[in-house]
C-alpha cells in the first residue's frame, strides 16, 4: 500500500497542519456512531481535553466537540450562550478578532468592539474602563493568540478584569490552545474555543469548547441555532455519549490517536518546547536572510510569524509562493490590513530539520527572483 | 502496515456507513487548503455533484459544500436563503421533517407543518391546499427519503405544485441523493441538500446543496449566521476557489475517491441497483425469518427498513442489538413514534453477500435469545 502522506509538502501554515502518517492511519476505519468503541473515544478525548486545560469536571469544567472548522465553534458559543438581553465586547487587534464582531453582527447580537492596532496588544485598563462605562456588557470575547500576526494577546489580565467585574470571558484559543500556556481559573475563563486542527495536530473536521459548568448550563434558552446549539451538544454528549447529529468519526479517530501522541511527545511542555525551536530557527534563520518581522520580538508568539515583504522591485509574493510550492513547501499569505506581509507557521508535525530545509528554499526562491540577499524590508 | 478497516464491522446504518479501503486510504494526505491541487480537487467535485444531480452551471444550478454534518447543511439553506417576512411550509411526516420544523423555530422562521402519519406520504392536494389557503407561505421543505422509516415522499409531484405556486423548494435529500432519481426541473428544486456520507459513500465531516443560481443570489442579506451563509460559502468558492472557514481536507480527499468509485461501479444507476439488490435479499430474508416491514412495499425506498419487534417476550432490542454486534454486525434503532421498530440500512460499502451474513447473525441471535423462529411481529 502507498503512503502518499510520506511524499506531501510539508506545509508551515495555520492549519491545515502536517500531522503524523498514525494519526491519518487512524482514519482507516469506518466506526458507527453509536457504537460502544467510538463512544468510549469521545469519552477519552473530551476527558483528555479538559486535562490538557488543565481543568476537571470536578472542578466544575466541561469539554464538548462541535463538527465544522473552529469559526463553527466560536458561533456556537456566541450564538448559544450570550443571553437575549446581552452585549457583547469584542477585543480586536486583527482578523480573528474582527471575525467575532462580524459573527455578533449577523447574529443580531448587541456588541462593541474594542480595537487596538495589529502590532500592539490591548491594555486590560482600556477593558476595564469600557467596561465601566458600559454597564450592559455581559459578555466580552479576546483572541488568544491572533493568527493575523502570530500576537500573543494579555488574556489573563483581560479575564481577570472581566471577570471580577461579573462579566463572561469567553476566549478563542484557536491556534494557541495546547502550546500556549493559559490557566483557564486566573483568567477567569467561562468559554474557551479551539480546533481538532491547531497545536494538538489532529485533522480538521470539528472544534471543542472547554467551558464552565455553571455558565453553560444558565444559558438554556439563549440558543439562537439547531446545529450549534452548544448546551444540546453538551446534554446529548451526557446523556448517551453520543453526538446529535452525525459526528465526523474519521476525524474523531485522528484526533484520539493525535493526543496519544501529544502524551507519547511528552504533552503540552514537550509540544510548546518543539515549537519554540522552531520558531527560533525561523527567526534567526529569516533575520540572516534580511528578512524583518512585524511584530516586535516581545509580542511574538511562537505559533505563526509574520514577516515584511522585501524591500525589492523584483519581489512578487505570489510568485515567492509559487517557487516555495516548486521546491516542495507551502507558506501563507498574509493578513495584516496595514503591511505587506507573508506568514510562516511553525506548528503540526514539523521539527527544526524541516524549517532549516523551508530556508534553504527561501534563500534559493529570492535569488531566483533576482532578489539580491540579504533582503532589506520594506516598511 | 495494518488496514483495520478490513476488520470492522459492515455498519447496516444510515451512516456513518462502510466505506472502501481506497476511499480512506485518501486521507493519508495532509493537503493545505490554497493548494492548487485540493482547490481544483473541490472544484472537480462541486462539478461532479451537479452531474449526479442532472443540472449544470450552465442552465443555472450550482454546487456548494458546507462544513458540518448534513442538519448543518440544511440550517444553512434556513438559515441563509428564507426572506426576514418569508413563511416556511414543512411537510412531515417523520423525524427528519420534525427537525426540520423545529429549526425553523429555533432559527425564529415563521412556519407552519403540514404533518401525515409515519407510515403514509403526504398528499400533494393537501399541499397545494395548505398553499392556497395560507399565501404568507414563501418557501416548502420537504424530505425525499424520510430515514425515519426509510419512506419515499412524492418530492416531484409536491415540488411541481408549490413551483407552480411561485414558492421556493427545498427539499432534504439526505439518505436518497446518489440512489433514488430525482429530475430536479421536474420537481421545482431551488435547493437540494445531502451529505457526504450517504449514497455516495464518502466519509462524514461535509454536507453540500444543490442550489438554482438565481434563488441563491436573491437571498443576499438573508442570513442568520455566519458559518452557515451558503450564499457566502459559495461567493468564496467562486473567487478564490476556497472555502471561507478552514475545510475538512480529509473528509474531502475522501469524497473526490469515493466519486471516481461511484463512476467505476456505473454511476448511480449502477448504485442504485446494487442497493435495489441489497434491499430485496434484505427483505426476502426477514420475511423468511417472519419478520415485518412497518411500511407498506410500495411506500418503501430500498435505502432502509423499519422492521417491527418481533411479538415474543424474550425478545429485547439493546440484547438483539448488542449479540448482532457481537457477531460483528450493526444496525440501527427505531424512530417510529408509534411502533416498536428497529432499522435496517443497506447503503455503503454492502453487497448482497454482505446483508446474507446478517441474516444468518440475525437468526443466530434471534435463537439466541429464545425467540421462536419464524418469528411474529408485534402490532
Amino acid at each position: 500500500m502507498s503512503l502518499p502522506a510520506a511524499h506531501d509538502k510539508p506545509l508551515f501554515t495555520p492549519g491545515p497542519l502536517t500531522t503524523s502518517a498514525t494519526i491519518k492511519q487512524a482514519m482507516l476505519r469506518d466506526l458507527g456512531s453509536r457504537d460502544v468503541e467510538f463512544i468510549a473515544i469521545v469519552r477519552a478525548i473530551r476527558s483528555s481535553l479538559l486535562e490538557i486545560a488543565g481543568v476537571s469536571t470536578m472542578d466544575g469544567y466541561e469539554a464538548i466537540l462541535m463538527q465544522g472548522s473552529g469559526t463553527f465553534g466560536i458561533e456556537s458559543v456566541l450564538s448559544s450562550t450570550i443571553p437575549r438581553d446581552g452585549k457583547l465586547l469584542v477585543i480586536a487587534n486583527g482578523a480573528y478578532g474582527e471575525r467575532i464582531a462580524k459573527m455578533a453582527a449577523v447574529l443580531q447580537i448587541p456588541h462593541t468592539v474594542l480595537r487596538c492596532a495589529e502590532d500592539t496588544v490591548p491594555a486590560p485598563d482600556e477593558v476595564r474602563d469600557q467596561l465601566g462605562n458600559d454597564p450592559q456588557i455581559t459578555d466580552v470575547a479576546v483572541v488568544h493568540c491572533e493568527t493575523t500576526t502570530g500576537i500573543i494577546n494579555p488574556v489573563t489580565e483581560i479575564g481577570f478584569i472581566a471577570g471580577g467585574m461579573g462579566k463572561r470571558v469567553i476566549v478563542d484559543s484557536m491556534s494557541g490552545f495546547g502550546a500556549i500556556p493559559l490557566d483557564l481559573r486566573a483568567a477567569s475563563v467561562d468559554y474557551l474555543i479551539s480546533s481538532a486542527n491547531k497545536c494538538l495536530e489532529g485533522v480538521p473536521g470539528f472544534s471543542f469548547v472547554v467551558c464552565r459548568r455553571t455558565s453553560l448550563e444558565a444559558s438554556d434558552g439563549n440558543a439562537r441555532s439547531l446545529s450549534l446549539d452548544l448546551l444540546a451538544q453538551w446534554r446529548g454528549l451526557e446523556t448517551n455519549g453520543q453526538f446529535r447529529f452525525t459526528p465526523p468519526t474519521h476525524a474523531i479517530l485522528a484526533f484520539h490517536q493525535a493526543l496519544v501522541e501529544l502524551a507519547q511527545e511528552g504533552g503540552i511542555a514537550a509540544r510548546a518546547q518543539r515549537y519554540q525551536q522552531n520558531y527560533r530557527c525561523l527567526v534567526d534563520g529569516m533575520a540572516k536572510l534580511g528578512f524583518e518581522e512585524y511584530l516586535p520580538r516581545d509580542l511574538q508568539g511562537y505559533i505563526i510569524t509574520s514577516f515584511r515583504y522585501p524591500e525589492h522591485p523584483q519581489f512578487d509574493f505570489e510568485q515567492f509562493y509559487s517557487l516555495l510550492n516548486e521546491r516542495g513547501f507551502v507558506i501563507y499569505p498574509g493578513k495584516v490590513s496595514n503591511a505587506d506581509c507573508f506568514r510562516i507557521g511553525n506548528i503540526g508535525r514539523l521539527f527544526p530539520s524541516d524549517v532549516r530545509a523551508l530556508l534553504g528554499a527561501i534563500a534559493d526562491s529570492i535569488a531566483e527572483m533576482g532578489v539580491t540577499l540579504p533582503v532589506t524590508s520594506a516598511r
